[in-house]
């Protein structure tokens, strides 16, 4: 299936001034531009923070304008959720937003103050100060507009720009949050916008990897992959990119770079795809636990049951995101999706409808399912990747579930206990140890 | 020595729209409108922050529109505090006032939170959103225009607003704060702003005292104070509210209630002195020992000798409290003055230079002294009072090394060691614990 796209994935959107196209936005200046994003173990404490202000002041005397992006410390916003559910039953979703950018402040604030104290001018902007424009859906705000104005002033004067990630201000001038992986999403955001070389995105892993190295030690560091790569890595379980950042990024010709905040080594590029370059068939597999599978038995096979079904969901906002139909038997046929475990319940609640309303014979649900994928821009053009893969499980007695492939990609839902053994045989018989 | 009058004490301040006087934007409402102000210890944790929010939406369901403002909760700023000097030596002023003003962003959004469970609509507000506009001095901002539109709206819309105290944003649109006892300012200033019938002032404390109670367990809570009073207890070392917000609530004759937010009981009133009731002698005994006694000997009696010393700690920025020049010998004077603990090594560092200048013969100084004060408004109409001070300190055999007095207050500095006991003297001696 597809790719989700999220409406910010940057289609439609205003980047620069109103009335003027974004990329006339781009700064002009002798110092090309980077956008740097820190995450919140990059910045956990201060001896953290006095690192990575030692970094960014490098990165401005080397010659670039610098603008940071940067999450809230260490476990600031879980603190802060966890007052949330003491003090109510259930948090406004205003004030809940209200209350979490509080985390990113205090990170923008303590990031300035070490590097001014390194002799580097810096100045902090909350989102909304940047110009971070979102919709007015509190908790998972899309960017509608980046009015970079003062960001370009404040450069244009010398200073290194800090920004707080994962937030902005929507259109009736409310504090707002983008949700998991905001802050990525910010930085990309703001280097589309300002036009900058590279977004340099700093994390606790040293890049993206063949395989999570927690279950396959041998898994390698990639040192390039394609926007369609990434994407699919971040879709199908890879948590090092959130994907919205990475459509954003695609979407507007960004080139990210993910590299640790404690090595400082080159991590690895994600980029346009260079058809000079021979590809690798498989770049890395990944796998995913969050989610659970749950079948509608013997649905008339009429047109618009699906649609029926998932626009019930989609009402409910449940996140669908492997949907397979198998073949049909007689007049009738068998859905199956996966759900987030958390979206479970409330799913369960609304097929129970939907299995009466369209007459299907029964509802099964199964969290302990695991996905594994394989994601390769080379796979395109060698065919039997997929045989091997169903070989490979088969050698080890893992039964396949489900089974969904894009151009690029192929996942393969097993029992969740199999998830472990499976990416490890698939990244032996791929060759992705071998570097 | 005159109350010093900070320059947001309202004088010349826009309250309201710009271009419209302050008081036509008055809410006509059949709601009368209470400014509730909650402290630090009374939003301290979970708990307590219900309990406040319990007491919002009680006396919104009696009738009332309420505004609230809040600090950051218990101990927040003093560990944000201790953030900024651990990332930095010497933490730039801006970003310290974006740091800081992530406390209240916390307490209101809780606070809001916990109003909403209760059924009652409530929305927060930034001292940026909720028009607290500040001139550009970082850490001791002064108010100059309130833009209560926003809230005036939220209040039509059946809403109780909740606003950040101790903050505001400054005419070049960046953040700032007031400064010690901000969030009384704020709330003094939108009740003045908003019209209200009452600004109501929560603390961990009953009320005004005649004395500290730590210090005098017989000390009774003062059920009523003029604005004078209290501006002379509070200038005096009562620290129940910040000098500035009294002078605000004079300047715009609200009526202040300061009372407990852990027994809620009725506290003391301050507001304009009524004529028709007979007034106490005095009041209370307040003290402080916060301060330093710095001394230069043998100044030569020449006119604009004076003004060359405290234009030059003025330019210091150091906060000189009492000043006494004592009786000329022959051609040259003694000037004695009291200055904050925190800026005694500023201040004889300037001296040294002044010393010189002037041709003075020695600076001495004495940072453990203590001041006791006499407050009363009866004081005026009393002669004698000051007599009996000085009486009762002989008595207890304790020196008094400086003296000052206004026409509703008496001050001593006495050594640090005796202050307790001073105190002590001075509220029996008066019959302060008699009621």
């Amino acid at each position: 299936m597809a790719i989700p796209r999220s409406p910010d994935s940057g289609a439609g959107i205003v980047l620069g001034t109103p009335g003027r196209p974004w990329y006339r936005g781009r700064v002009i200046s002798e110092h090309p531009l980077v956008v740097q994003k820190f995450g919140g173990s990059s910045v956990a404490d201060p001896d953290r923070v006095r690192a990575v202000a030692d970094h960014i002041v490098r990165t401005r005397r080397a010659g670039h304008d610098v603008v940071v992006v940067v999450s809230a410390m260490g476990k600031t916003t879980d603190e802060l959720l966890r007052l949330a559910h003491d003090v109510s039953h259930r948090p406004s979703e205003r004030e809940l937003d209200m209350l979490l950018t509080a985390g990113e402040r205090i990170s923008i604030a303590l990031l300035c103050m070490a590097i001014i104290d390194l002799g580097q001018p810096a100045v902090s902007f909350t989102g909304s100060q940047a110009g971070i424009v979102t919709d007015t859906a509190h908790g998972r705000a899309k960017i509608l507009e980046v009015r970079a104005d003062r960001l370009r002033d404040a450069l244009a004067a010398g200073n290194v720009a800090v920004v707080a990630g994962f937030q902005g201000v929507s259109t009736t001038f409310d504090i707002t949050t983008l949700g998991r992986g905001g802050s990525d999403t910010t930085a990309v955001a703001l280097a589309a916008a300002l036009g900058a070389q590279a977004c340099e995105i700093y994390t606790d892993v040293a890049g993206v990897y063949s395989a999570d190295p927690r279950i396959v030690p041998e898994a390698r560091r990639l040192g390039r992959l394609s926007y369609e790569e990434m994407l699919e890595m971040a879709a199908s379980g890879g948590r090092v990119l959130a994907l919205r950042s990475v459509e954003f990024a695609r979407n507007h010709t960004v080139p990210v770079h993910v590299r640790s905040s404690f090595t400082w080594e080159p991590g690895t590029w994600v980029q346009e795809e260079d058809p000079s370059m021979e590809q690798a068939i498989i770049s890395g597999v990944t796998h995913d636990t969050s989610e659970a599978k749950v079948t509608i038995e013997q649905v008339p096979d009429r047109p618009g049951i699906a649609a029926t079904m998932f626009r019930a969901l989609a009402e409910a906002e449940v996140n669908v995101d492997m949907i397979v139909q198998n073949v049909s038997t007689a007049d009738h046929t068998d859905i199956s999706f996966t759900v987030p475990k958390e979206d479970l319940a409330r799913t369960l609640e609304v097929m129970d409808k939907v299995v009466a309303e369209v007459e299907a014979t029964g509802l099964r649900h199964d969290p302990d399912v695991g996905r594994v994928s394989l994601v390769g821009a080379g796979m395109k053009t060698h065919p039997g990747v997929a045989a091997t893969m169903f070989e490979t499980l088969a050698e080890e007695g893992i039964n396949i579930e489900m089974i969904s492939t894009s151009s690029i990609r192929i996942s393969c839902v097993v029992p969740a206990g199999d998830v472990e053994r499976a990416v490890r045989a698939l990244h032996r018989t791929f060759g992705l140890d071998e570097g």
